[in-house]
């Protein structure tokens, strides 16, 4: 069997929520006040779920150190205090927080080798979170 | 891949634990003070949790505007300030928690339909909560 | 110098919000959907702080375990699963939160003898909360 | 005695923290990367504290429909979902918290008449908050 | 379809991540300042998960005062205020989170009977968190 | 008017309640469990409160990251996974959560030099919390 360590992580950062492929009303239309070409933000809290067998001699899923280490220097070094749109990954996909779990969960299930990453949580408010998992659907 | 938003909603009730099918002494033994015919009450928290394929133009699982205008609506309005054992579907059924969580996903994931609600979450107090959710057993 | 201490009591209860003295229109009026006959009710947070010196010898305001056993005795066996309007200090006193928590105050504060009851907040709702305190207006 | 009532709020916006009165290298150092040109958010809790005598009859310090009606019309609709720099009040006032902190407090105490607006809150992240009170030092 | 029900209870304790199968060196590197000998110590929040069909007169899936009485008795009482590893399950397990997740699983999963125990999640901090689960992988 | 920052600052540490003064039956009848040889312990949650006026240009009360430098230098690294007994401030004082408030205080407060250090609030579990202050009784 295997156990499910979650580690979350917090940055701030703002978007603007808009498409390209819609009009000026359409935009305003599906996207409301978060349209403002101004953007607004977050306090966005990530939380990384891996699992795997609890090593009989160390105790542990990983090494909390190490998932730390890969979490700080590819994920809250690039988003922290940024503005989502400006970065390449977003020039063409809208930065919704759903696009942003997808995202985050892409670059560290590929680059994280310790241990498998197996879901991404963000709260982007006390009100919403959004949810992206390893695979069959979970629901 | 399948995303999953969830998106809390709050409301006030009060609500007596009692059955008809028991006599005073077995509702008395199986609730305790929760029989009080006079009532009590909670602060209930409702996540509901809609999953679905992220939209590619709009980014989305599902406009976060006509989830909260069906809830609020079908959910809100219905069960916020009120007493639940004076409502009709708690005439026969014991207003638990688990007998609300089982309410609300039927009649959110039936009514709603730009996306699948996969699961309703209620907290209950800050020490309880309840499930319920569509499909085969999740745990 | 003092210093303060400040613990945390659950319980859930019922009220209506209604007062005799308003006509029943009034009531409708002032009160809105929480004069509901049937009642509606809240998990509510009590915090209860007490002040004084620390004791060089023990380190502590007071013994926790004698605050635990006074406020759990005086006031959480009183209020808990109950409807606030059934109980006699609230047979004239409307039993909104503000009353609440000047009632609980003032008897924590005549009664508990070991360290001076300071203040006394209520959550009523992650929204909402009230405070009642010994001494001069302290904001 | 006075009672107090304190109400929370949410809303998100973006801000960027400059001052035209430094250089630009001056205000890289002082701010850090909250000085990046395009901006960064949070999502803003206000807790808006209102004070006074409890009515006899009402048993509350002030109509709390009345408070929400113009918290919400006078803060978050000005406030939510915007970029704070481009609002008039912070043309040549840093939109640092503690200074929405204090053009939120003072918007309300002299607006907002059926009771005292003592106390402004505002939690910027889980981890900073501000506060902003009338009359004397409290602290 | 199962309901699931998940009731909190909390208790402090203190370990010390240390494994007899490593030189004081590698205990050293692996547990860094967790390996510190006196120790260092948590709040953890233990949420048990248990689920079954809603008993169609009670409307319960379990009587939450058992399971309260099973958890305290063989649980609380048993970690509350104590040092981990003086106890005779960590005598040759190091008394990670992980670890002390399959603990509490296997003692409450084989020694509650009146519904099925499915999940236990441990938060250890407020930034980890720890899963144990009967059945398949879940995520 | 002077403003008010508060920080949140997170480590985990343990204790054992016992004072040389007290025979073996009065330790462990005034701290019960708590007395505990091998200790227990918790996740302690520090917020510095600083007060002062708000700078006209800055904005601020103070620069947060020479706030967060000296409390991370002076305070987490000193006390983070630590057992508090072991420090020489707790050789002969009982390292409760009234005598830690108390010695982070002063250790701030004569230290940290561009801003009043006000306040401290130490939550020593989800229940319990203590604060310590400057000037004049608070409450």
């Amino acid at each position: 069997m295997k156990a499910y360590l979650t580690r979350a992580y917090l940055f701030s950062a703002s978007h603007r929520l808009h498409s390209d492929e819609f009009s000026a009303e359409k935009n305003a239309e599906v996207y409301g006040k978060c349209n403002n070409p101004h953007g607004h933000g977050h306090n966005y809290r990530v939380e990384v779920t891996v699992g795997g067998q609890v090593d009989a001699t160390l105790g542990m899923v990983c090494d909390l150190a190490e998932l730390d280490t890969f979490v700080n220097n590819e994920i809250i070094e690039r988003y922290s205090l940024e503005n989502l749109n400006t970065l390449p990954e977003f020039k063409e996909v809208v930065p919704t927080t759903e696009n942003l779990s997808i995202e985050i969960f892409n670059r560290l299930r590929s680059g994280f080798k310790p241990a498998e990453v197996t879901k991404i949580r963000i709260e982007e408010t006390a009100m919403n979170s959004f949810e992206y998992s390893a695979g069959a659907e979970l629901r």
